[in-house]
């Protein structure tokens, strides 16, 4: 596998993980469960692929249903504290925007985009999946909670792969280095948030 | 008109008039009406036919027009009492539910996806547009009731319209009996639920 | 710059303006005002382009990522009072509503679509950035307010262009003035509601 299946993959399973456990707090059973956490963890990546023209990948690669399935039981069976839920949720989200402003700007670059739409369609992939998880949750969504940093950790991290990428430095380790930046930002805004 | 348009045209007005009766219960005007109602009983073939990269149907085929206009003027003209609505809209609801998981499924296998995207997409197609009607009229989703059955249904239904494409045996009568078996399990869960 | 891009640029601005104002009266940050404005002034063109099976002009063009900028910096800056911002709101965007029924439904024409289709999708575009604009904020869309007309100008507009652009009479004079009637209209309807 390469390495942006792998980080769109746990990217998905992170997001799904939040889908999951907003459904957990919400008392949906575990098919609103296994949806909501479809939507929050595929979601990103379908508006991406649709974006570019192409197939999207929850509906090309089977594999992509791993990780919903998986983040629905994880969610179900092991957690049985609703009471850390709400910091949990905000953690797995994290996680999953820090990989999603990755593997959004990477398919772009790839694809041939120009920087500046590359780095907005890793910013769209990172911020989407959470977004339809909050709409179709029908909650105000967590991007505009002014007390913390939401986007602007998933801009910074766009940017810096579109420039990484340009100058022919971007692997495996400028990857998850990115990827350490974009969560450690949006996990610290949340602690002083 | 081939089985399939047929009975996506079914689908459409089926899920046209919930989302009609809704905007009925609303207090919303004719255009809210038609809006509301265009919304669910187009939106879950746009988004199936994006996905699948082809023009969607509500925009390529003026036929698909006039179900929802249908819809509005039956809702606006014919029904007297709002009293019912609420039972109704979840009749339709469940009738465009069990035609939109055979349509969206059949026209995922035709267009070659495998199996478990098409069973996926049909499940997407059946429950795109209640969800989009709920969505944008600002309420919490049907799908999420914990009380009743919704997905499950339509994720039954896609699987069974799957195995019997890829058997050989799916014909008017299979179609049938799948929208049969689907929409009875959802109202029977409805009506113990 | 062609006429088509122009009317698209300004109209993109406009409903950028509205949702950036919308994010003021929420008390959304800077970053939140640039996201839900990016989603009115661009959503509705996305959503064009995708049926068109296009590249989205806001990711094909870096161009239009400057009146999403320009609306949250005018918004941000400019205006101190948050008093008249209710109305400022529904002006912008009746002037993005003018000016998008006719690009839409222009960009529909020219990419083959038939009468009925090439309307419908300008209706679309028009309605589509503010509806978007409305379910990301989680309040009821605008268009639903049954006291003044919303939807109404918008089918005037796309209808006109149609029939004016069949007709071979449609150019910057025609466009010009379908965008002041669709305007007129709309910010009429508003005073007398």
């Amino acid at each position: 596998m390469s390495l942006a299946l792998v980080l769109d993959l746990f990217g998905t399973f992170f997001f799904a993980v939040s889908g999951s456990l907003l459904a957990a707090r919400r008392q949906f059973d575990i098919v609103g469960s296994l949806f909501l956490g479809s939507v929050a963890g595929l979601g990103g990546g379908v508006i991406r692929d649709l974006v570019l023209g192409q197939v999207p990948s929850a509906f090309d690669r089977p594999v992509y249903l791993i990780p919903p399935l998986a983040a629905a039981l994880v969610v179900f069976f092991l957690l049985g504290s609703v009471e850390r839920f709400r910091r949990l949720l905000l953690v797995f989200d994290a996680g999953g925007l820090a990989l999603f402003c990755i593997t959004g700007t990477v398919k772009a670059l790839e694809a041939g985009m120009n920087p500046a739409a590359s780095a907005l369609l890793g910013v769209t992939t990172a911020v989407g999946g959470g977004l339809l998880r909050d709409v179709v949750a029908n909650r105000e969504p967590q991007l505009f909670n002014r007390r913390d940093l939401y986007a602007v950790p998933a801009m910074l991290g766009a940017g810096l792969v579109t420039v990484l990428w340009h100058a022919g430095m971007f692997g495996t380790a400028a990857a998850l280095g990115v990827a350490a930046v974009v969560f450690g930002l949006r996990v610290l805004s949340l602690h002083y948030g």
